[in-house]
């Protein structure tokens, strides 16, 4: 019988670590760790550093892996996500078997809460049919909460609602119905070009949580230019970039 | 000069603390508790647990204060809460300048995280042209992540976006265009009843992360019921509840 533990470890500061997450790291006998592959450098020393930071010794083993890449040869984007996520079970499934042929308690480190725009649950969701397993997460502190807490701003006005959303779909559909608070995560760059900029604020982080966190604020017409700019300069200077905005219509 | 600083404490479980947060507590000079009334011990409770948890001696100053209730005589919603955010941070004003003279850094803990339907950040706007002031906020694990943690559940469907709103909201208008999920906080109680169960699937908490967490999912149209007649049951005997959901169409 195998536990597997989801620990979300928050978005990028260490100290977003909670007291939960410490224990549960702790307590797993061994931590997977995925390689991902040259430019995700700064995300594995990041989850190197949490364990070092946290893990009491004698401790749980730590234990490296590389991840595949995804195939961009397949053209549909559900179809070559799932194809990845299936090849992903595979590779878990040997590490954890290799790691842990008795049984005992795996923990893998997931970057802000595993429920947030992540895959790990979904994999975790194909390994159940193949091995005795049981599945526990423990939440992180979300992107979403280091962009509001950066900017001192609340997500919601009085009792509204507000819709989380991707790049690609503001780019498809623009602003959706319904809300005067969207938040955007996932984008490629710039999505909110595809938006009429009057009447609308935006609150913009990169790096959000991290030492070398950005944030630019205002109305969408001046400051676009502004972020577009700063985030193709940043992602020069750290060959990466993370990014995620608040957009509320006046 | 004082720095407000608003520490998110997570949603009911004392270890959702985060390393930053405990940081920021033993960090305040003074830490302002407000009591809130009857049938909300057990919260005030969780919090002076939190404080003695994690707060070295010498420590922080702890000041237990009054809150004002709201005047259920203003019959406009959005009007009455404007009234009530005026009132507490007159409250506000008077406590932390009888706490800190001279000034200094105040703690004030928030309940999940501070960007979710919260007032301390609006409060706290208040003060802002009354009294020198600069406001830090400290990210917490939400009542989402307790809830999906809970459940070993994803937010959002591969790519797709997700609504978050009140009880009242879908009451008021059904199920929100554009989203396969919506989480409902802030319910009184069934908003879920106004609509036709037919294709979705519900995942309810009520005291999520908290030791009498109770969890029921499944298809609305099967579990319906049965979360009316527990949430009565649990309500009745706890003297209050605080319960989320997840709905997602098939
Ligand atoms: C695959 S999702 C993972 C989200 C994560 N599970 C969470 O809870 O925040 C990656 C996206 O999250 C956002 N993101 C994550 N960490 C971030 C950070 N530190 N600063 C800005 N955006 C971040 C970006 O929008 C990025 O495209
Ligand atoms: C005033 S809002 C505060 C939300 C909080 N700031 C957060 O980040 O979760 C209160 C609502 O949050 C939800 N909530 C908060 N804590 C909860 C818990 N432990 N279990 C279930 N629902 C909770 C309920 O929907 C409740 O009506």
């Amino acid at each position: 019988m195998i536990t597997l533990t989801l620990v979300g470890i928050g978005a990028g500061n260490p100290q977003h670590l909670t007291l939960q997450a410490i224990k549960a790291l702790n307590a797993a006998d061994v931590i997977l760790i995925p390689r991902k592959g040259p430019g995700k450098d700064d995300l594995a020393s990041l989850r190197r550093k949490i364990c070092a930071q946290v893990l009491q010794t004698p401790g749980s083993e730590l234990r490296e892996f590389d991840l595949p890449v995804r195939d961009p040869a397949t053209p549909d984007y559900r179809r070559r996500v799932e194809d990845w996520h299936d090849t992903i079970a595979d590779v878990w499934l040997r590490e954890i078997t290799a790691a842990l042929p008795g049984g005992g308690t795996v923990a893998f480190l997931v970057w802000g809460d595993p429920s947030l725009y992540d895959s790990t649950l979904r994999i975790a969701e194909r390994l159940k049919g193949r091995m005795p397993m049981e599945v526990r997460v423990i939440p992180g502190i979300t992107a979403m909460q280091a962009l509001t807490a950066g900017h001192a701003i609340p997500l919601n006005t009085v009792g509204a609602p507000f819709i989380v959303t991707t790049g690609r779909k503001l780019r498809e559909s623009g602003w959706p119905e319904g809300a005067d608070t969207i938040i955007v995560m996932l984008d490629s760059g710039g999505a909110f070009e595809a938006l009429l900029p009057h009447g609308i604020d935006i609150w913009w982080s990169a790096y959000a949580g991290m030492e070398t966190e950005i944030r630019i604020s205002g109305p969408l017409a001046d400051v676009r230019d502004t972020i577009l700019a700063r985030r193709a300069e940043a992602r020069a200077s750290h060959g990466w970039i993370m990014d995620i905005y608040l957009m509320r219509k006046r």
